[in-house]
């Protein structure tokens, strides 16, 4: 497998997480092995995904059966079980070969998974948990994106103050050093905005800058 | 509560979504109640949240004398039992009041808590999973998170072909429609790129565009 041009994919539990990557795999149009020890589960994505197989990832021969160490990547989607993601994780490592990217249950578990290997470590709930945090702070913020450890993205609804303005008036970069990087408008989205646009009702500014930077701008545009 | 300035927030389900939701909250200085059924998840979020106390949600005595209906926000974090989340969200819609956000399991379990009234429809798992899906599709793409239905943000790593080329050169905007917001170089981020910049070996461009153009240019630049 590794000598064809498409890469190849393997995702290990189907929960919702392992589901959503395989489906969208899938969708673009990649080769994806979905394995998960429940029946249930491989029988409900077999109609989605190129091959899906009831099977223990705990279990090293199955996993040598299945030819998982010819794959370019396999995602460990294995939730509640953590012993079992760990050992799962082990195993692949010491096969070689995939890169192998994991869900991780707690900070905890995610140092382990690093140490021992582990090439991508995902925590998506906590991930989305911040997200949605942000977004809910303020009526304006309707949304919140981590782009690093110090810079993140913020949708803001116009506010009252900010219609009729145009991005120069506006000034976020100099006044909270942050950057309009787009403007929506309905289901239009201007993704090259200039200085001399002017906001109306309803508009959403999309707005990158350091992390501090925008809970400033935040706050200081809270009307709520 | 509806009185203070400050948003009053509760979250009742301390799952690894509820976790970060109440603790990204509190994090940012707001009043958060903790509310879950099993005594062991609220006593290990006691000592970040404002209140942690043990109720079952699908008890509407409970909610009633936890002065519920005086938060401005409500997020309803349980995951697997469907039907507590269905009944909780019924009863918080019935005693009216907070804006209620519910996490939900699948399509159909959505589609329900819309129905019933929720205010929004959180999908962690599903989303994140889209998100992962694409960052793994290239060597190159290193995150995708999605804006809307028709954009999304990229983060690519510059090939070979781009080092020494200015972003002038480069002219994603004319070839693909998209465009640079940022470029990440280490831990500096620059989030307002010119033209005359020029692209080092482990830059990363921050991409803008609609969907369907950043594929094409995800394409065009696959090396792997
Ligand atoms: N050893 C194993 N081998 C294969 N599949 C497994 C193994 N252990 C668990 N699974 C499968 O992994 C899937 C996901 O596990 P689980 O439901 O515990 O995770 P989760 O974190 O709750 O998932 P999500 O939040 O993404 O829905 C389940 O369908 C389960 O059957
Ligand atoms: N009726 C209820 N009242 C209060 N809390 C509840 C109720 N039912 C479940 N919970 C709590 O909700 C929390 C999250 O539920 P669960 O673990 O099923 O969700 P999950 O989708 O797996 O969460 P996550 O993926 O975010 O970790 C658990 O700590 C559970 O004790
Ligand atoms: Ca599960
Ligand atoms: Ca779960
Ligand atoms: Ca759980
Ligand atoms: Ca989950």
């Amino acid at each position: 497998m590794a000598h064809t041009e498409k890469k190849q994919f393997a995702v290990i539990g189907m929960g919702r997480f392992g589901l959503s990557v395989a489906k969208a795999l899938s969708g673009m149009g990649f080769d994806v092995l979905a394995i998960d020890s429940d029946e249930l589960q491989t029988q409900a994505v077999s109609t989605i995904v190129t091959h899906a197989v009831s099977a223990d990832s705990t279990d090293e021969e199955a996993l040598r059966a299945l030819g998982i160490r010819n794959f370019d990547v396999v995602v460990v989607a294995i939730g509640e079980d953590i012993q079992a993601s760990i050992l799962t994780t082990l195993i692949l490592k010491d096969m070689g070969g995939p890169l192998i990217v994991v869900k991780a249950q707690n900070e905890l578990h995610g140092k382990v998974l690093h140490k021992i290997g582990a090439d991508k470590v995902i925590y998506p709930e906590r991930d989305m948990g911040l997200r949605v945090a942000h977004h809910l702070t303020s009526p304006n913020i309707l949304d919140y994106i981590e782009l690093s450890d110090e810079y993140s993205i913020v949708e803001l609804r116009a506010t009252k103050a900010m219609i009729g303005q145009n991005l120069k008036e506006l000034n976020v970069r100099a006044k909270f050093g942050c950057n309009v990087m787009a403007i929506k408008r309905g289901t239009k989205m201007n993704i090259s905005p200039s200085s001399s646009d002017r906001l109306s009702e309803g508009d959403v500014l999309v707005i990158v800058g350091e992390k501090n930077d925008l809970t400033k701008m935040e706050l200081a545009y809270s009307e709520g």
